[in-house]
């Protein structure tokens, strides 16, 4: 294993579903192999955008440890935390923010996009401005290396990485590394009415559904629409959106059989899709039953949560105390 | 004693002088009279103005900390601390951040006044721009019920008033008191040029001047212009700089002799200082003895540092986590 740091988060705003799972998670799981990662659970982050109703946040932070855990995230190898368990981002956010110029925030286009389009919310919010120190300072205190992002996200990591280039200048320093992005290749999942799979538009499968739950969903997936019949040949690969989903859950030759039988009118909708649901269901059985364990025994999974706290701190704490040093010029508080 | 609790807070920029005492801490020692007092070394705000050459803020705010104990501030009645210290300043900053809107802080009138003022430096930072929301945190933390401030800082105040307000109305808490100002009247304190007293301008005594240096400092004090002679009679009140101070140090009886002796032409300048000096070095006194015996003991002093420290990190501690309660519905980290 690589000595190198990787750093993530996810807001936790609500359940997740396999647009998570096949979008962000199953990188996790990969880069968990290869690195010492840090994951966390952003509920300042989640703050930002969710200030005026925050009140489930901490049941959607436990939530989302629960799930990372569930999926095989592995708190012996990855360090998984609460980020405001952890004082020490408050502080170097305080830190940064002292030299950190307005018009680098204003500048940057994450903020002007969504203040467009979230404006049924007030978001124009001093928080909501400062939302990349904050971020600067998550990645900065574990002196991460590599930061997945998405393509989208870039403009993000260069701030990060100029208030890190503007620290080290001011106070001659090196305590900070200038992460470098870790660009991964999204799959398109589809929710079950063929849009993505969102929470909001309700198209989603959860990966705290049961088995009843995925097998309706998937059986209501929508499926080619020029093949009312089974005696109509159908176009999988460019008409039926459960088929989209087959690409994740089926091997290839089970997806060449698909299309065989789909486009000569063998296959019914009905038995392709309940051929998915099985498949799905046996994905997500070792999750649920990981979760189960977990929800069985809830002072381990409090211990877990304590224990990645705890390793988190220790290392944050090192950081600002190393930046504050070289800020100072001598240990101060 | 009142139970009702006053915060003020100094900025660690450099050593205090009798502008800052006849200003400041005589309000200051008065106030710890009457009500349950919280001052602090404001050394994160130090940062905001300071961030280009930081190294002197720990001296600075030892320093402070020293003057303040040596002009009879009681740490068993006042709880004095410095800011940086008590992390949950940084918090409640953060979580203040997330509902406070960046045009409350943009109308501001001292954020362009002294951007205007202090143009040399880049003071167009997120910190900068964010000062009273720290300042918020900083007066609420400790359910602060007045805060000494002058006229050109009630809009400060009236933000601090303002959030307050928000964060009540938002959680449908009253964790937060709506603090009250205590306009006080700052008389002037002319530097030895007769320009205000000031650090910048190289006119200014300082309480950590010995006896040599305040007496040779007052000697030099610029007098009536128009009196070049002891035998020219003179103008006290209105032309002479030195008088000024003497106000200060003077009884009201001593002053009409001054104005006699003066207006008369039977007084001269060297002498009048003299007894001005004399005066100063009086009121002094007590404080070097204070200073000396404090410096002969670091320890205590140490002490002393720590156990305000603790003091206000407990009230400190209280507050966030009652906040955090109206915030997230629970306890939450
Ligand atoms: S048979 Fe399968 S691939 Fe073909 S349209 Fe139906 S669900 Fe889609
Ligand atoms: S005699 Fe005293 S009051 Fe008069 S001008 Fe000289 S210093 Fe000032």
């Amino acid at each position: 294993m690589s000595s190198k740091r990787v750093l993530s988060g996810m807001r936790p705003t609500g359940p997740l579903h396999l647009g998570h799972l096949h979008g962000v998670l199953s990188n996790w799981l990969k880069l968990q192999e290869e690195y010492q990662c840090f994951y966390f659970v952003a509920d300042w982050h989640a703050l930002t955008t969710e200030y005026e109703n925050p009140r489930r946040i901490p049941e959607f932070s436990r939530e989302l440890l629960l799930e990372w855990l569930a999926v095989g995230l592995d708190p012996s190898r990855s360090t998984l935390f609460i980020q405001s368990a952890i004082k020490e981002h408050a502080e170097l956010y305080l830190l940064f923010a002292m030299f950190t110029p307005v018009s680098w925030l204003e500048r940057n286009p994450t903020y002007k996009d969504m203040i467009k389009e979230l404006k049924q919310k007030d978001l124009a919010t001093y928080g909501f401005l400062g939302y990349p120190v904050l971020q600067a300072a998550d990645i900065l205190i574990y002196k991460a290396h590599k930061v997945p992002v998405g393509v989208d996200q870039l403009p993000h990591l260069e701030l990060t990485r100029e208030i890190a280039r503007r620290f080290n200048y001011l106070y001659q320093t090196e305590v900070f590394p200038l992460p470098e992005p870790l660009l991964s290749e999204v799959p398109k999942v589809p929710g079950i009415d063929g849009r993505k799979m969102s929470k909001s538009y309700g198209n989603a499968i959860f990966l705290s559904d049961d088995e009843k739950a995925v097998r309706q969903k998937i059986s209501t997936m929508v499926t080619d629409v020029n093949r009312p019949r089974k005696s109509d040949p159908g176009d999988p690969e460019n008409r039926c959106v459960a088929f989209q989903l087959m690409k994740l859950y089926l091997t290839p030759e089970e997806q060449q059989e698909v299309i065989a039988g789909c486009k000569d009118a063998r296959l019914g909708c009905v038995e392709c899709k309940r051929k998915l649901a099985d498949r799905v269901v046996e994905a997500l059985r070792p999750l649920w039953e990981r979760r189960r364990e977990l929800e069985e025994k809830p002072s381990l999974f409090e211990e877990i949560m304590a224990s990645g706290n705890e390793k988190a701190c220790q290392v944050a704490r090192e950081t600002l105390e190393a930046a504050k040093v070289a800020l100072f010029g001598t240990r101060w508080f």
